[in-house]
């Protein structure tokens, strides 16, 4: 990770470029960073003006003759580079490229060119270097009070860091701002990011004191791996909220259900995001509010919310929304019960949601407010109160700030349906009021959502990874065996063999090489079996006839051997046959799931779904990047509806998912032990209508 | 249906219970209808006050010796009667009750009595009364001017009608209408709703012309069939958006899958809702925003968007956001691409999202909108204007209204990340500005997703009810038969036949009464074959074993009969049996789907979804009022993933979504020509390997 401290906190900035033409990019610059009061020396660089905005204008960078911590480049793209070697002569060492002109244009054009000249220069000098087609950068700590960019108007100052990759959103967001209740600790436009990306910005913001929540707006996630190692560090320490948009169609899924085919880009990264603890968000609007809502909130303890409203409506409408956000609704106890009855209206509602009813006085709301926060069975406080008549929201809010004040350790969250005055007059009367507050539940209750997803994130401890006791080198052997013979996906007795080894629970099965061996080993392992034919080179078995189930007695198997060997005659792959598995019959696996691994993003993917047709039919799917952690192995099994096949549906008898997780993790364990494996499925894994789990088929490609 | 015209637009208002205390609600009511400025006649009742609010007040109604059109009462409820009957001497024929205090305190209140007494009153009387416990009433169309109800502020004028029975919300949604940039025409506060209900008010509505969308808010819908009826005729002339909250859980599904078991209340309505032609929308704000895209643009032509942005990010959220929606972005023609081309800078994007990026002038951009609204390829307009440098967007909004009226036939939908004074310029700059206006990009792709919808809705011409070829009489003697006998359930058998009459595809079947007999069925339709018994009395065949499936030969089926026989005679369930259907067995049906009817709420439901084990994990069922028309057999097909099973999957072959249709709309001519059913399940339904569809088990309630 590269070291851009001095970057985000220069003591002086030279702007090339700079301009007194009005509304011109190099003027906008100038003028927002005297606006903003950098803290450090300005030192705007033109050949042809003296002073610009007021300051003393330079010919460029040697003529300052000062130590120049950032230089902010706005000037044509040709001269760019040149401009870059004036500013190392002199020892700078940060760059932020404002000009637009590069890669942008297209991967072959002149611009793509001069971007990987400079790109190649960044790396020959060390020089850090922003950009180019950014928007700039934003550092609004006390000590620092720098705003280089030419968005029109001063961001609010706050404590969230804003990364993007798209710089018009960055100046659009800073628009919007007032309206969101948020600001900006800092804020980096990546632009084309040909040397510092998201990945630099993320890790220097770890340790960041006045970034107190990190939100990203990203197109694409260049390096998955790194990624998540820095994502997951950053989001132990605070919560990091990414939008990734160009959310592609997961595309046409492929007949064939290897789980390479089913990795689509953005279920991947879905997977990556949530491993690493980031909170993903679609809208602009959900992460800056997720991102105030962190910053005024502390982590509740746990996820029952109270819900206290004026208005019953609201009210039912916020229990509605709970339950879709899967967030429950506190019980609350006679004792609280009681403690509401002794001063509510007769026809307030003490049960939850806690309605004291439009005539209720200021008092009384207050009143149940506090009950509610003392309340052990509550960790959060969701009130919602509507203006009606009384001009009171104001007093309302000020003792919510008190209760804040007074309870911090539990979050409180409000909605107030009032007029468009109140926000100017809650500015006034509380400039620092630090109650979110919402006109619209929804918007509110997924901010809660998010809240008591993070305690669980946090406070879940199962995030180490799993040890089972496998035999290891037996798989060693398979592997090198198979290296040697040049194979490279294995045949589905050494693929079974290497599940065995790992303990995942495959049927009872053996191989045979003629009718005798195979009567042999049905007798030993008991009927029904299957007949599956085992190959190096025969990777489709299913698609030619070549497995055939329920066979349930001698004379059956002898019939399906002898018409297995004739068809693979005919066919002529005879030749390729290494052996013919004869496996247990699973009873009634009419529930089918799937698992499998693939190489993609330098990551290995772990992906868990819904089998059988379904696959294809219903897509639930979901993947997890390796090697899983306990907490992965349990997310990832939650994270599709194919948990639902785990329990007992029609008769059929109910499966503890911590089966289903010790699958996944064992896997993983193989993918950690063996990172030669490129791709590898269980599939299908059958739950039997007794609810015992099997690994009916493998295929393991290294 | 009541008249409650004049309720609506009364010419004389009296307000009982008025009163000159402060913030007292008979005070604020007089306040809001003197500052609204009402056309009529207002007189303010009080035994102790000789003026209210400078207006000349009356001791009681009788000493207004005028004509009174309209009673708003706020008096204790205790004598809420004693008024209304002197309302009621002076000819007054239309009351508001905002007093409180009755059937909400509780079942078995006294307040409950006393709004029965009241609601008798109503009904003798003939008068018409809304409430009690409700807000009040607002008609705001210029020739009425009318107020009459206690939220503090005055609402914005427009065009929506408002009714909810939620009356503190709607104080609430008043509160909030200019941030909503939504404006009332009127608004009804239905209150306990004793009397006048929400489906009086909509059919008040429906020939309204000052009323041009319908937004309701609702927590129940106590009779379904009469809501759908009135809502489907009102829903053709204007856009009826419905709230309906309170969704509760849907209960614990049922281990048996009976369509009765299926029918959760929320399922039910949706399903009503969604025939009736309501949009249904959760939340409050989305409900109001595709109220105002309604006011402001016309119904589009088709569902093709043009994306006009100048940032790339917005640009790709509105995308992303668009495919989420299932709104197809227009591929521009080389000739529109052209043309953007001659006027666009040289970076920028000429395809969809076009993105005239940043540095784009006014003109340029102006002139991009243009060109998309002119392309015939271009159904709707969706506009992002982010505010850069150089203030300048209410100069883009002031072109886009001339392009909207220049274009009045498309739609214009902008999103403008924008600063917060931009609404007050706007509100001065454009007062009637007609371009709906959002802050971000998915609030609005949700109302142009509402928009093609509703276009979709209106234009779809599979309006009328099927009329199949059937054979009604045969089944009538069924049912004639089976009334004599008092059998309520019918056999299997007798199901089947009924299926069979109305030309349902059920597999060959015939019944047996013998050995002898099955054997000269099954040789007759052919092998595999399926036995099941069939008895009046024994409902749940498959739990005693009473269908065995894939019977091959003669031999298994002489075998697997003298099974049965022993099995049913060991139960003593023998003398109940009526005989055995030998059905032909459906070759390898893994594709399970389930229809049904229950009648619930005085509508047929028809219930479509995912079979087999996947009813009960999945939940992938939906409902929709009988009788269906092809446009509801259609919509219910899609509105579950259960329709995916129909494609091909995985080598299993395709079957046409009309058979399924017409499965759908064929058990939808059998309730309306057999009311009398009052459940019925055609379960499974499969779907063989060939894609042949098969109705495999019937069972019908009468």
């Amino acid at each position: 990770m590269r070291d851009i401290s001095t970057m985000l906190a220069p003591k002086s900035i030279a702007i090339i470029g700079a301009s007194n033409k009005p509304s011109s990019v190099g003027n906008e610059l100038v003028k927002r960073i005297i606006e903003a009061r950098f803290k450090g020396k300005i030192y705007p660089i033109n050949l042809h003006e003296t002073t610009i905005e007021g300051l003393k204008c330079y010919p460029n960078v040697a003529a300052v003759k000062s130590k120049i911590d950032l230089a902010i480049i706005a000037v044509p793209a040709a001269i760019v580079l040149s401009i870059l070697e004036e500013c190392h002569d002199i020892g700078t060492k940060n760059a932020v490229i404002i000009s637009s002109g590069f890669s942008e244009t297209g991967a072959s054009s002149a611009g793509a060119k001069l971007e990987n000249q400079i790109k190649e220069y960044a790396r020959i000098t060390k020089m850090n270097i922003l950009g180019p087609n950014c928007l700039g950068l934003i550092n609004l700590s006390p000590n620092v009070s720098m705003n280089a960019c030419f968005a029109p108007i001063q961001p609010v100052i706050g404590t969230i860091g804003f990364a993007t990759q798209s710089g018009a959103l960055a100046s659009g967001v800073i628009n919007l701002l007032p309206t969101l209740h948020a600001g900006f600790s800092q804020m980096v436009s990546l632009g084309n990011q040909c040397q510092i990306d998201a990945v630099d910005v993320l890790s220097a913001w770890e340790k960041e004191e006045n970034v107190h929540q990190v939100a990203m707006y990203l197109e694409s996630i260049p390096d998955m791996a790194q990624f998540k190692t820095v994502a997951t560090k950053v989001a132990k320490k605070k919560p990091v909220i990414v939008i990734k948009a160009g959310t592609s169609k997961r595309g046409s899924m492929a007949s064939v259900s290897h789980t390479g085919h089913l990795a689509g880009d953005d279920a991947t990264t879905d997977g990556m995001l949530a491993s690493a603890g980031v909170i993903r968000e679609t809208s602009l609007q959900d992460m800056f509010n997720v991102a105030r809502v962190f910053e005024c909130c502390p982590l509740p303890k746990g996820d029952k919310i109270a819900i206290l409203t004026n208005a019953g409506g609201p009210g039912i409408l916020a229990t509605d929304c709970a339950e879709k956000c899967h967030l429950p609704i506190a019980d609350l106890t006679e004792k609280t019960q009681s403690k509401l009855r002794a001063v509510l209206n007769k026809q307030a509602s003490v049960h939850n949601p806690v309605d004291v009813i439009a005539d209720a006085s200021a008092e009384q709301y207050e009143t149940a407010a506090e009950i509610l926060l003392n309340a052990p069975e509550v960790d959060i406080l969701f009130v919602i109160y509507l203006y009606i008549a009384g001009k009171n929201d104001i007093s309302i809010s000020e003792y919510l700030s008190k209760l804040r004040k007074k309870y911090p350790t539990k979050p409180i969250i409000s909605v107030f349906m009032t007029t468009p005055n109140y926000d100017n007059e809650i500015k006034k009367a509380l400039p620092k009021y630090d109650i979110p507050t919402f006109r619209y539940v929804d918007d509110a209750m997924h901010c809660v959502m998010r809240l008591v997803e993070r305690q669980k994130y946090l406070t879940d401890s199962r995030i180490h990874l799993p040890e089972f006791n496998v035999k290891a080198k037996k798989v060693a052997q398979i592997f090198e065996t198979a290296q040697k013979n040049k194979v490279h996906t294995l045949s589905t007795l050494q693929s079974l063999l290497v599940f065995e080894a790992y303990g995942l629970p495959v049927p009872k099965f053996a191989s045979a090489n003629s009718l005798a061996e195979a009567k042999k080993v049905a007798a030993t392992i008991g009927y029904p079996v299957v007949l599956k034919i085992s190959s190096k080179t025969i990777t489709h078995k299913s698609d030619i006839g070549g497995v055939i189930t329920n066979i349930k007695n001698e004379a059956e198997l002898t019939q399906k051997w002898k018409a297995l060997i004739e068809n693979l005659s005919q066919a002529d792959l005879l030749k390729k046959l290494d052996c013919v598995v004869v496996m247990q019959q699973v009873k009634g696996g009419s529930r089918e799931l799937v698992a499998g691994v693939v190489k993609k993003d330098n990551l290995h993917q772990m992906m868990f779904g819904l089998g059988g047709i379904f696959v294809e039919a219903f897509k639930e799917i979901a993947f997890r990047p390796c090697p899983l952690s306990y907490k992965d192995a349990h997310d990832l099994l939650y994270s599709t509806r194919a948990i639902t096949l785990l329990g007992a549906l029609r008769g059929l008898k109910a499966t503890a998912p911590i089966k289903m997780e010790a699958i996944l993790l064992r896997i993983s364990q193989l993918i950690t032990d063996f990172p030669q494996i490129l791709e590898l499925d269980a599939n299908p894994i059958m739950i039997a209508n007794n609810g015992t789990i099997h690994v009916v088929d493998a295929r393991i490609t290294i």
